[in-house]
């Protein structure tokens, strides 16, 4: 028998299918079902960051499932909340989706959402939504979250501070670039990925791509730690070190040794941070040092870069090849 | 000259064309610009919600400018924030952009969030936002408040309360109406609305679809003046009636002359709540009585209606017609 597909059910029947997979999850003062949730928030202050997942420029139904793209959505999002040095504490998560989809892929897609938070925020739940209907399978989620000091922007690194990541690099990267070679058809169409042809490597590359695994509760460890500047790396961590280098006014020479695509890949969701030398909390690893400015934002070993490279979706996708 | 499109120009241009609009509004800790937004949230809860607008199902750029979107957008969550008794702080914005959109569209779908916020919730303001390139344009929108006393929900109407609403009823619905039968071609496809050609009336009309402008500082009153439950009236009043009906047990009995278009046009964003009697604040009409549950969550004058009538999108909206 077939699924039912979105377009077959009314609104009311495919929300209670996504509450009943959310049930139990919600720790909100009011959760799904009013106007709004309504959410506790010691200390008087909230963290908000919202992030989009849009079908074609940053998945593939090909080769995400819904329970990865559910996954994937909570954990960028919880990666920003994150690397405020932050607690997330709730998403709302608006879908819009084609009435053609599967209802069961709707049903995925909740299961993945409440996985991300489970294994990387417990505590943190899907407390709102949207649903709507759309030619393009849109995930637009929303993360909130709460402070335990002072947030941790991109702005308080100091000459002298060490430079440190959380989080892997380059691998997701390594797992973009897995699928276009290897499933892709020759038209360049996604096709299923043949999980039996891939190396034990080449899997994690691909997880790390699909369902990435952020470190989620090391943003607050390192606010506690005394990081002086924080952010997510989701652009490639020359782009993002010079953002931060930037906001900061200082130039991070970089003098670990890093591939280039742990230089460039893209979707890392690592945590990059600094610290007061000697202050490096367990889970990060040192990988330069914060100097007074000089010309360019970001060095590797004093040299300047090449290139800075990263993602723009403007630039680098084609709605008609992508 | 024609205008950049969004496909010709980087994202870190577009968004800063979009900041030079926005500069200034913003009331947050920390507001765009870094991982996330940080918000004051005095009382120690924040009110949120979400809600998404999709090219086609939602709007259409035939008939509906950036500025009209921006505001509407805003307008629709500002609405969801007040129905909980809440002020709105902050919302946070998730655009999904089409490359071949003009940039100065998108400037103008700034100015109509920035003129939303200030003429309906003065104070709050965009504070975070994700940008992204969709083969459809999509407006994904969060929006975040903060109470003053406890939050109205749904669920606490008693028999004896009177129901009230505030806002306009049918209003929006008659101008979708027009929309649908006067500016469409003759293979249904929308075109450009010839103002020239509507009445004063009719103007209101199309205002209220493509503009507007819910009684979003009313839902604080509403709260202080001790409303027992309130909610947002978008998908027909008879339909949401009953919603809030439902939630608190009881029946609503409309006493109040209300037109066919008023008991089920949409997207109204009136406010519906309910007060002991006597206590109905100005800004509120009373349309009726809380009493007893009976076998209908609303009557008519004691009557059961036809239908409840209502907004579905995945039922009422033809992906190849609509």
């Amino acid at each position: 028998m077939d699924a039912d597909l979105v377009g077959d059910v009314s609104e009311g029947e495919l929300l209670r299918r996504v509450f009943a997979v959310l049930k139990g999850s919600s720790r909100a003062l009011i959760g799904p079902g009013d106007d709004a949730a309504v959410l506790a928030t010691p200390g008087g202050r909230v963290v908000a960051t919202t992030d989009t997942l849009v079908h074609g420029p940053d998945f593939r139904l090909a080769w995400s499932s819904g329970y990865d793209l559910g996954y994937k959505a909570a954990a960028v999002n919880l990666s920003d909340v994150a690397a405020m040095g932050a607690t997330p504490t709730a998403l709302l998560v608006a879908l819009a989706i084609p009435d053609d989809i599967p209802v069961p892929f709707v049903e995925e897609l909740a299961r993945g959402f409440r996985a991300g938070c489970d294994e990387l925020a417990p505590g943190c739940a899907v407390e709102g939504g949207d649903l709507t209907v759309s030619r393009t399978l849109t995930v637009a989620v929303t993360a909130l979250g709460v402070l335990e000091g002072d947030p941790v922007t991109r702005a308080g690194a100091r000459a002298g501070d060490e430079v440190a990541v959380a989080g892997e690099l380059g691998r997701a990267g390594r797992g973009l670039a897995l699928l276009f070679e290897r499933f892709r058809s020759p038209d360049g169409e996604p096709i299923p990925v043949d999980a039996a042809s891939l190396s034990p490597e080449e899997r994690l590359d691909l997880a790390a791509q699909l369902r990435p695994t952020p470190p989620v509760a090391l943003g607050p460890v390192a606010a506690r730690a005394g990081a002086t500047a924080m952010m997510d790396v989701s652009d490639g961590l020359l782009l993002d070190a010079a953002r931060l280098a930037d906001a900061s006014g200082v130039t991070l020479d970089l003098t670990a040794d890093l591939s280039d695509l742990a230089l460039t890949g893209g979707e890392d969701h690592a945590l990059l941070a600094t610290f007061g030398a000697g202050r490096v909390p367990e889970g990060f690893r040192v990988i330069g040092d914060a100097v007074e400015r000089t010309a360019h934002p970001v060095t590797l070993r004093g040299a300047a870069p090449d290139r800075l490279g990263g993602w723009d979706p403007y630039r680098d996708w084609d709605a008609g090849t992508g």
